[in-house]
């Protein structure tokens, strides 16, 4: 059962807009079962629209998914292209136009000429309704293949695929089933990873196949498994997973889209403790890492984000001699972050971070990508340092990444 | 002079990993002239990656770039399948060799087998080193068409891009110029902001074109402007930017790939003042993204991430009877955060946000997606009140970005 993406917009092209939308449309086709073959991102532009609607077709697959250029403004031309590929022509629709006056409405906002040419539809598509925005989704079929246009915002695009296209083909379509298991690592480099597992990928079965999917530090182990039925395969993927966990038991923090905050917040509220953070470096990405997860506030009490020096010794108590004699990235000054986190925000728990981020600051003994990571807790506070790269943002990204693992161990060595 | 992208790799397509390389390559070679006509993507497969490159080869562009498929495991296959496309094949490079080694020694990991396959590149093509990593680029030419495959990791891709091909394709073609100049505005919905500049866009020269790029209440404005040389383009664009400052002042925050952070920090800068911040509902999000600055050190003092209410009254100084009162997401809750920051911390300038984030935890009179701002100085505190939408990360963007926004409102007030 084979899929496409087509994704329309300038902005996708010349690189202005990262393109998320077909990233989560092939995660959920994948997930029903489709083989997403092909993502094709084009100009907003007739012939380019119109040719990549045609090789899709060629290829016969039994579904295309289009996004974006259905927006209000005059650079979408998607509505009128799609007319011409399905020989059809527009025609205004009495509930799209309902629903977009009662949309403006709640918002306070005018109707305006550019609303009401949203509230045109091609005649011989099926209307499926936008309740979280004001331009349509459109359901065509053609020699078999379904072809299904939606809006390029990601919020309605959603909308739209869980209301209406995921369910209607998942009633369509009955197949093969293809599973993914994620299991997720960090702590070891993708190459080395790689030789440990081996011999695990060498004796998989042949309907299981393992992936390496590495960002920064963390790597996704992904197990694709594909039978008759989910009963079949399910047992086959579970397996391999335990086996996964007696080979490599340190580095797994979870599985699925589980990130390293869901991992530390699910340990903290298993063993009801409390954290607080003490950030220099990371800026408060830890905290919004951590925060992210909804319910946290049960274990999160909060952060300093402690990006001066007088911050450091006026509000966390830092020993301004040992900041003098060690400087702020430094084994000394890091322990008396998580220690003071811990005071000032009365928790069970302090995790702190100092370091050099860049792109400048460093030195010989200190270069950019250094950090220096603590944890505080009634069994005392251990240190660990790091060296990473030289781009600021990557490096506050596996700064917090190494900060969570490192708690993710002392909680789990308690 | 057209170009294209190929990214190769399973995780793509079932959405496991966000193709931010094409984004990044189309606007590089957009920014070198090039019409990015098409970007695919396809499966880690013999027979997907064949027919693309055919395909793409028969739409005869001046330019095709392939990234990924180039991996240490065995899920990657493009070299092989290049050999086969372009009739050679694989032989050990020396120079490849030792740079890997060189870098396995730095990093202090062995050599494997999976490291000496990654030393063999195909007979015919020209090699292009990769100091970032173990996979090196490689340049074909065929029929006029120059093919370019890379590693899929980003750092990786980007060294090779930036060394090797942009400069070296640079030197090949000289054509039209394409620019593209971005005005960054923030406070006004799409459709009307395109009603407030329908005139401006009806009276735009023929070689330039406008597009609206929404995210988040953020709307980016591109002006794509073509000419034979730059000197001819830049004042039409120049002149078209003016007349946007005239009709829409207080919209644009600034212009580029400008952040609302860095206009923030660069206001900061400029007036001299100083920032601290308290965040409830943005979690540590608004210190990540203004610590995201490079430099932003100069101006900003720190961030007290107040997660639960007793981290309001012990450490802010928020009086438990306006808690009690007023509850936590309130006008004068948000207000005693944004003093208490300022007084805390020292600074010129308080900045506070207490919302409720979701997707839980509203009510009738405070639905999730709502949220208090305020910003205090030595002229008094202002707050402000927003409701957006019910997803958590989402509501965490818009919170932040309402709030940069007032703050930035009220230093050029001042």
């Amino acid at each position: 059962m084979k899929a496409e993406i087509i994704t329309i917009g300038d902005e996708l092209l010349i690189g202005q807009t990262i393109d998320t939308n077909s990233a989560w449309i092939g995660w959920e086709l994948s997930s029903a079962g489709f083989d997403v073959r092909r993502r094709t991102s084009i100009h907003d532009n007739r012939d380019e629209i119109l040719n990549a609607l045609s090789e899709a077709a060629e290829r016969k697959p039994e579904l295309v998914i289009i996004t974006g250029g259905l927006g209000p403004t005059s650079d979408d031309i998607t509505k009128q292209t799609l007319c011409e590929f399905f020989n059809t022509k527009l025609v205004p629709d009495r509930e799209v136009l309902e629903m977009i006056e009662k949309m403006l409405r709640r918002r306070n906002f005018p109707m305006n000429e550019n609303n009401r040419r949203q509230a045109e539809v091609p005649e011989s598509c099926r209307v499926l309704p936008n309740a979280a925005g004001t331009a349509p989704g459109m359901w065509f079929e053609k020699d078999g293949t379904i072809f299904i246009s939606m809006p390029g915002v990601p919020g309605e695009m959603k909308y739209i695929m869980q209301e209406h296209v995921l369910p209607d083909i998942k009633k369509r379509f009955r197949s093969q089933v293809i599973i993914h298991k994620n299991i997720m690592t960090y702590g070891m480099p993708e190459a080395r990873l790689a030789e440990i597992l081996e011999q695990f990928e060498a004796e998989l079965p042949e309907n299981i196949k393992l992936a390496y999917l590495p960002s920064f530090g963390v790597i996704k182990l992904r197990l694709t498994g594909t039978a008759g039925t989910l009963n079949e395969i399910e047992p086959l993927i579970g397996a391999q997973t335990s086996k996964l966990y007696n080979i490599i038991p340190d580095l797994i923090f979870g599985e699925d889209e589980q990130t390293p905050e869901m991992a530390v917040g699910q340990l903290l509220k298993i063993k009801k403790l409390t954290l607080s953070l003490a950030e220099s470096c990371t800026g408060g990405f830890l905290a919004h890492r951590i925060t992210s997860v909804a319910g946290s506030s049960e274990y999160f009490a909060g952060s300093l984000v402690a990006y001066s020096n007088n911050v450091k010794t006026g509000i966390l108590g830092i020993d301004p001699a040992i900041l003098a004699s060690d400087g702020a990235v430094s084994s000394r000054v890091a322990a008396g972050m998580a220690e003071g986190a811990r005071k000032l925000f009365k928790t069970d728990l302090g995790l702190a971070t100092t370091g050099i981020a860049g792109p400048s600051g460093g030195s010989a003994d200190k270069p950019v990508g250094m950090v220096w990571i603590a944890v505080s807790s009634d069994s005392g506070t251990i240190t660990e340092k790091h060296i990473f790269s030289t781009d600021r943002i990557a490096n506050i990204t596996r700064f917090s990444l190494a900060a969570m693992n490192l708690l993710r161990l002392q909680i789990i060595n308690r």
